[in-house]
């Protein structure tokens, strides 16, 4: 689902962390835990005295997912009704940086020199998911790329012609094409040849998550589907055999009831911004700076479908972000160490392989520099960074931070030793990053789990049909569920920025086509 | 629940990792991963047309967390029944090391010199717990832990009085009190001072989790519970209000249904012994050598909660155990190196802190020692070990395992200073285990996931009355759990050795107590 009635806050809960920007400045709309949402969800164990309106295919939410479900659904010749919580639409998709993964061989990628193919896509993804990630699903993500290409482009999205060289966390200047995950990593350069896959959307004059979804709105109100605005759904209608039957939403005040004769797809997000739950599954990200999503993300849709006796997968796993170069490209420059002084990971990594690695094990982050980096960063940059310590030596600004000023001296003088050669046998780092820091003044900036960013991955559990599964892994009969509700392509960790619209929308679009082929209960 | 009626396999699924053992030996009857269990737990949607038997409180499982369940209820003047698949009953707790976590003062914590209290215990408890530890869970663990302790030693379980100094992974002399989890580590003596918790249990002439269980047992026996062995529980049954008020079970071939007046207790264990729920919840975790546990923890409790609506918390969380001083103490004087050369880790903490760390975040672990250390380990011990790599220097040795040789010598050579000063600044270890590694030959002993031991730890929602919670934190009426079934104590780190039979006894208890003194349906 997307907005609540209220204007998120862009304030972070922990004022005093500004270096939260670091990580969140790059993923747009980031918003504040928010308390548990006002959803009910409860598996109804009757028939309702009366339905309001009936339909062949409910779909609850109006985010990307919502909507490329109800567009399919529609163009099969169903009837669709979307039941939105906002005013307006639009979830995590219409706020996001506006990239969507997509690789195989597209348009772009072509016109721009790059090779690519299902397989090497997959090979990329699957890996870069890493355990858990499951290969029907990353398989079908892969298989249905190219198609989700042209079906964007037909929507009327575009992508500039133009492929942006720099490390950063978003297309700043509208390019159309940017390797926006760990491709060129040597881990993945070991399974897949590289190859850019994020593509920057523009469309109506506009670039970012409102360009995307004004086309997807643009299309769902030409398939004739019908949305009902600030409806609330609160739970899930069965009958007697455990079907879904419709639902129940909370609508001017009024609980009324809406009937699905084929089928119900939950769209209504992740539950990054429900603090109660982000302490039953991910307990770690409360001490996260913000939780990028909107504060629809209650987890009501996780929790209707649990409701009703729904198998869930992987249910506390986040995306966690937090870019070393967020704020500018030359802080890859630096070295980045955890609370013991050490570095654990090559500073150019994605950002969320990084941001997981400070959540799940070191919690305590720091990113060192000299001062030959920090004058390479641009002013307006160093506003968004939270220096914590500068010192002449590298000794005394352990002394500042609170770590082993031996420690961290033999950490700067080894990290010296490999870039005298230009090269990080220690992380594989890229050369061009790999300098001597020597120049006083030394810098310490923060980069803990407060200065991090995340949203849940782990959600319902479907199959390749997009249905919801039960814990015999037997379908809810008339349940579908697609985006962040459910768990289909990152696993361990996120693959890639631009992954979560790609997938929204590629399982979407397979929710609305599943329910809208379903034989149907009226 | 306990054994299947197959025997058990002791044999690692992964025969090349000998390593395996230095992480379980400690830990009796660890099994192999089994499949998907027989267990098809669904919520019935109506009531059976015969009940093949009634009493106030069916129990599921006769574990620990069964037979602690059973007798309060019996005691409480309930009527009660227990279904256990095995013929013999047991569980984990039959099989466990013998350890029972307690503490706030016990008869024999005074009586060997040690001071401690409930608050005492709890600031290291829920310290030690980690991210997700439950205030209110923790506290009524340590609240009751003085009550459990005389509780045990009422049902003829002894403890001897001695104690054991050494570091190990159990009490295999049979001393009855040791330090069985990280209580004197820098990290934890900041806030509570240290008090050794674990007891080694004593009944019948027998050590181990066998005694344990066996007075367990014949306290069910003398309390008028009936037991059903080889009854292997299906699903639960449900009336049109959604109460729990039976189960359906398969006995002899044929499917019965048993009423519940009072209540349903699931005390079915984890999931470690199912693969297929593994790769869904942690999927890291299929990469461990073993996991504790018996083949019944094929998480069909679980699944049968969520089967009617009930809640998950820290579902994927597990317990996993790599313990240094698993074979020989001494080991402790050795470095255990990530797979970039780098130690993470003070090599004396408790082994499911650092299986733990290597299972999450480094995959690759490596203990190297040199000849002074490898010369303590006594024979026996070394049959436990893989060698995997010697070599006359540091340099070399590196190369034998894939390292960078310059990091890894980097390494030692940092730690060799700081063993010049008996001193370990980067990870607190114990002086006494601070001593220069410089004899050749070097050895590097295999220490990665592979050589790890795991169970689960997730599980269903409970309240401090072990009663089972839906997503809106509302019992689910008629169901209880305690036991692996449940989440309660540990969250994102298990405690110590101990806790968890701790656990299942206190939870069991209070399940027990709680069903028994609900009104009931009947």
């Amino acid at each position: 689902m997307s907005q609540e009635k209220e204007t998120p806050s862009k304030i972070s809960r922990r004022e005093f962390v500004k270096g939260a920007v670091a990580g969140a400045s790059a993923l747009t709309g980031a918003s504040v835990l928010a308390g548990c949402g006002q959803a009910a969800p409860v598996p109804a164990t009757g028939m309702p005295e009366e339905w309001e309106k009936e339909a062949d295919v409910v779909v609850v939410g109006f985010g990307g997912a919502g909507a490329a479900a109800a567009i399919e659904a529609s163009r099969a010749g169903a009837s669709v009704l979307i039941l939105e919580r906002t005013p307006t639409g639009g979830g995590s998709t219409a706020i996001c940086g506006g990239i969507i993964y997509m690789g195989g061989g597209t348009a772009l990628q072509s016109a721009l020199g790059f090779e690519d193919t299902r397989d090497n896509m997959y090979n990329y993804v699957f890996a870069a998911a890493g355990d858990g990630a499951d290969e029907e699903l990353v398989g079908l993500f892969c298989d249905r790329s190219l198609e989700l290409y042209d079906w964007v482009t037909d929507l009327g999205m575009q992508f500039n012609e133009s492929f942006m060289e720099m490390k950063a966390a978003g297309v700043p200047a509208g390019d159309g094409l940017l390797y926006s995950g760990n491709e060129k990593q040597a881990k993945y350069k070991a399974v897949a040849d590289p190859a850019p896959r994020g593509h920057g959307a523009f469309a109506d004059g506009r670039v970012g998550g409102h360009a995307i979804f004004g086309r997807l709105k643009a299309a769902v109100e030409a398939s004739g589907a019908e949305v009902l605005y600030e409806a609330l759904v609160g739970s899930l209608v069965v009958d007697a055999d455990g079907r879904v039957v419709g639902v129940e939403a909370e609508i001017e005040g009024e609980n009324k009831y809406y009937k699905a004769n084929k089928g119900v797809i939950l769209c209504a997000g992740g539950y990054a911004a429900n603090a109660e739950m982000v302490d039953l599954h991910c307990p770690s990200c409360l001490r996260c700076a913000v939780n990028v999503g909107t504060p629809g993300d209650d987890g009501s849709g996780i929790r209707m479908g649990q409701g009703v006796g729904a198998d869930v997968r992987m249910l506390g796993e986040t995306a966690t972000f937090a870019f070393v170069y967020g704020a500018a490209e030359c802080l890859c420059r630096s070295i980045l160490v955890n609370g013991e002084g050490q570095r654990f990971v090559g500073e150019d990594n994605y950002g969320e392989w990084i941001g997981d690695m400070i959540v799940r094990s070191h919690n305590v982050g720091f990113l060192v520099l000299d001062d030959a980096v920090w004058s390479m960063v641009p002013d307006a940059a160093k506003e968004s960074l939270t220096v914590v310590a500068q010192a002449d030596s590298v000794g005394e600004l352990a002394a500042g931070i609170g770590l082993t000023p031996a420690v961290l001296e033999n950490t700067v003088e080894l990290y010296n030793e490999f870039a005298a050669n230009g090269e990080d046998p220690l992380f594989g780092k890229d050369s061009a990053y790999v300098v001597p820091l020597e120049t006083p003044p030394f810098y310490a900036l923060f980069f803990g789990v407060e200065a991090t960013a995340f949203f849940t991955t782990g959600g319902l559990k479907i199959n390749s049909k997009s249905q919801v599964l039960d814990v015999h892994s037997q379908p809810v009969p008339g349940l579908y569920s697609a985006g962040r509700n459910a768990f289909a392509v990152p696993a361990r960790n996120y693959v890639g920025s631009g992954v979560a619209v790609a997938e929204v929308l590629s399982f979407g679009r397979i929710a609305g086509q599943t329910a809208a082929a379903e034989e149907g209960s009226a």
